[in-house]
């Protein structure tokens, strides 16, 4: 069993322990290792993922050939292509594990089932989802209003172990910047 | 009664016309004229609100003084900070009205008892955040992806009415460009 949904999903909601036995069973536990790619882009999102343990990373390959992170997910963090997972249309990401990585994962129909069966688990992703897409409207406020260096420095203030265990390729993509520029401050801010 | 939610909820959850004529009582029934302000900047977002017809602004005053618009909410779109509204923090963000707009409006507190009552309202919720954030992430990716000749000419093309009935500088805004680069690209475009 993992406590550590079990909690998550009572920081938002309430189920018991015997209830957490059973929603359990709509879960895989897997392991990704660095590298490994959970789905690639331009197929539907089958699954959406819990992450344990590790770090996830969705990214879509850019017209010019580059991979740009959209979001990450790391401990006790929902990560998918809600939109694709939802009406079950192709998706643009790919996610892949950014290292070793433990997670839950619930395919498109076992989380229907689930959300019939327990609709407290209603209630769980509601509260998910809504400082979710919170914190992507914040996200795009950042990327709009601060210049390029405020946005990264803001960033690894905020997330110091997060920026400390990520590459450093990985942080300028998803913040919109190129790996040069961000070595460029960084020695800029260091000297 | 607004026909209108009761269709909409009824899209993604289901209930009754006795149940709903409950749930409206939780609501009120709003008009704003063109230009009111149903939120300043820096105070906490109290309210979250349902666009029946018109169209309202979600924006940031950024650091440089001007409006960033983050958020439109026309027909049928929720739109609040819904960071804000979930923690009662401060919000970043201010909301008014583009044109004269009719909404239904429900505060925090009234939320939360609708939820506890209504548990259907929790799944139509946590659908409507669901497809928000996924939106959300996707708008990341054409900030992020495209030209922002391409950016401007896609938004007008998925959304035409829209593209007619809201100024010209607030799509701008919208999509991070100024107003003078659109009247640029426009006027090449038409030549």
């Amino acid at each position: 069993m993992s406590k550590q949904l079990f909690d998550h999903i009572n920081q938002y909601a309430t189920v018991s322990p015997v209830e957490f036995e059973e929603i359990m069973r709509f879960f895989e536990l897997r392991t990704a290792r660095k590298k490994e790619m959970l789905m690639e882009a331009n197929t539907p999102c089958t699954h959406t993922y819990f992450v344990l343990q590790g770090c996830l990373n969705m990214f879509f390959p850019t017209e010019k050939g580059v991979e740009r992170t959209i979001q990450f997910g790391i401990e006790n963090w929902w990560l998918t292509d809600f939109l694709s997972f939802g009406n079950k249309s192709s998706s643009n990401y790919a996610i892949q594990a950014v290292e070793k990585t433990r997670f839950l994962s619930i395919s498109r129909g076992q989380y229907d089932t689930l959300l019939e069966r327990f609709p407290q688990m209603e209630k769980y992703f509601r509260a998910i989802y809504q400082i979710g897409y919170g914190a992507s409207l914040n996200k795009m406020r950042y990327l709009q209003d601060y210049s390029k260096e405020d946005i990264y420095f803001h960033f690894t203030e905020q997330f110091p172990d997060f920026a400390q265990r990520v590459p450093q390729y990985l942080i300028a993509s998803f913040l919109g910047l190129t790996p040069e520029y961000v070595s460029e401050i960084r020695a800029k801010r260091r000297s």
